[in-house]
């Protein structure tokens, strides 16, 4: 624990910025089972992240790289982690452009093939997801989160407005395409964006 | 699932915002042992939640009122979820001032008497968070992020800058209490913000 002013600090808040094209995220995995710790490390190792940066900490996962790259990578390791009797819950954090994020902890891959798609392309289970898009530093913010919410329902995915959340609902591949599209607008639109999503499999509540 | 545009529905981006003083928090409790199902409905049911509206659906928990009876009511739940030997996590999105939100699903009790206080004050267990602040519709956000972090640094709770989140470590009630602090800074400076946390108890990596 520090006491030094944040100024003094190696900090993300310090203005530098990246200048390559990083998207980023970061996740965490919540199987609720007594087999959490084995769930979690298999489900990761079995993630190919040869195209994109990569580290796990007590706290969480983080991918960094190529857009197409994380969310391939995000995606594979959610797929993974599910098993059919298991509840679970993802909780990622999506984002790309802080002012404050710098060009260190990256790999920007040259092309566009996926490593982890033809493998999980098979598997399919309905998630529920908790979903909410930040765009950051704009008077009108309103208008692309209403453009990104119209973007959910032209794909069938999304379910319902509610407080704090837009829920989202569909097939695992059908809701990180829509991430994908969605960070996909941002990056053209937006300059430094938070995608917040909450993920849920095999929930027994009705 | 719906085919509508979102400007057919009730949804949260139609501009009419709350008239009264009411802040919110969703959140997911995922507890990750086999008894997740009895952790969590019984931390939601020891809650005192006389002096806020709430409601829990699939997804999550939602507590909407006055601040400090919100922040009690959720760090209540945590605790009372708490259990020594399970490793637990809580998603948590609190937030005020939505242009989209209503004066519906609340309740602002006129007393600052908090409900749950007494009963949790001799609980203490170390909490790790991954942390973020979002000040929405403002250019100069990042001077609000870096108050706030060193809000955190000035409250012992400040662990480490990380890529896309501020790392928080303290005990269970510094925790909150910043989250409280937090929140009182943005209700006098921030017209619509989000507190992004998720809290992470008893994990076994070391």
């Amino acid at each position: 624990m520090s006491n030094k002013k944040l100024e003094d600090l190696d900090c993300p808040w310090c203005g530098r910025g990246a200048s390559l094209d990083i998207t980023g995220c970061r996740f965490v995995l919540c199987p609720m089972s007594g087999r959490y710790i084995d769930i979690i490390l298999d489900a990761v190792k079995q993630v190919d992240t040869r195209k994109i940066w990569h580290t796990t900490d007590k706290l969480s996962t983080i991918y960094r790289g190529k857009r197409i790259h994380v969310t391939d990578a995000v995606k594979a390791c959610f797929v993974n982690a599910y098993q059919q009797d298991v509840h679970m819950v993802m909780e990622a954090t999506f984002s790309k452009g802080c002012p404050g994020d710098t060009d260190a902890d990256s790999f920007l891959s040259e092309d566009n093939v996926l490593m982890n798609q033809a493998r999980i392309a098979d598997k399919h289970f309905p998630v529920l997801c908790k979903f909410a898009f930040y765009p950051m530093g704009m008077d009108d913010y309103i208008r692309h989160i209403a453009h990104i919410a119209n973007l959910a329902i032209e794909r069938g995915v999304y379910l319902e407005s509610s407080h704090y959340a837009t829920v989202l609902q569909g097939d695992v591949h059908d809701i990180f395409d829509y991430f994908d599209e969605v960070m996909k607008y941002a990056e053209q639109n937006i300059s430094h964006y938070i995608l917040e999503a909450t993920l849920s499999v095999n929930s027994p509540t009705k």
